[in-house]
């Protein structure tokens, strides 16, 4: 019954997040052990400007 | 003091909502024993696009 | 397809969580219209001393 | 290695989340004793409709 | 960046979780594109009586 | 009504909890121009074999 919650930059394509699905839910039923039926992924696109490292807002980071 | 963070499909209306967040408060407070006003209910609404179960997009499900 | 995530301060008994789940559930069947077996609900036990309220954590809120 | 992870209502301004952002991580780095760089702040803005507080939607609070 | 939560039932050994780690991070990097160092995987252990299932604890589920 | 998870790796005296929780709140009543007594911060203490950065475990990150 493995839940797995991702956030990740917004821009991430639906076939990206297909693929990561397929293979987090693959791991989950191979190494895991558990019933593939039963893995539920969520993804979660977070803007740059609501994700800050190291104190600064990723939006603001690479301006100059 | 319960935190509870309900995600949901996108789709249901505020009304739903509304209710959802009654009767969870309602069982908080009768069953946990909990002062009413310190249960807060977060609702997030998830694409489908954004929900995968079985290693597959939701959005994807129920074609053919 | 909902997932419910509570968290509450430790001391809750087996028996108050198993009728939280259902209550939670019959929420969410009744009023959501969601299949029951599709609602998943996790709750997290969390020490008072990791809890803060007002900026005061709540283990040591009713000391004097 | 923190993370962080802020619900607030919707309406603050990048500004805020930029000053948030930057006093949290000097508490994490002065306080908590963590590399600075190391320390995540992701933010989510949550609707006053979707957020209750004692059974009741904060969109719908102060309705007379 | 992705911040990757993953909630299963106790039980797990620290090999699987050390595998898992990695495919999930393999699928950030080849898949998402995202610089592997930059890719956080949390695990959160769940007792079987904290995580319910159609309304009823998964402690109690095969219980004849 | 912020409510703010705090994941940190395990270690944190209760002292310091309690710094950064009333840093924390300053920042959010300061800043965010909340009312303090509504700032939930909630602590979460994570082993390094359940946190992975770049694919590996951090229990096992400085092992030569």
């Amino acid at each position: 019954m493995p839940y797995i919650f991702v956030q990740m930059w917004s821009g991430k394509t639906e076939d990206q997040k297909r693929q990561l699905a397929k293979a987090i839910t693959d791991a989950m039923e191979n190494i895991g052990k558990v019933t593939r039926e039963n893995v539920w992924v969520v993804f979660e696109d977070v803007e740059k400007s609501n994700w800050a490292i190291g104190g600064q807002l990723a939006s603001e980071m690479s301006k100059g």
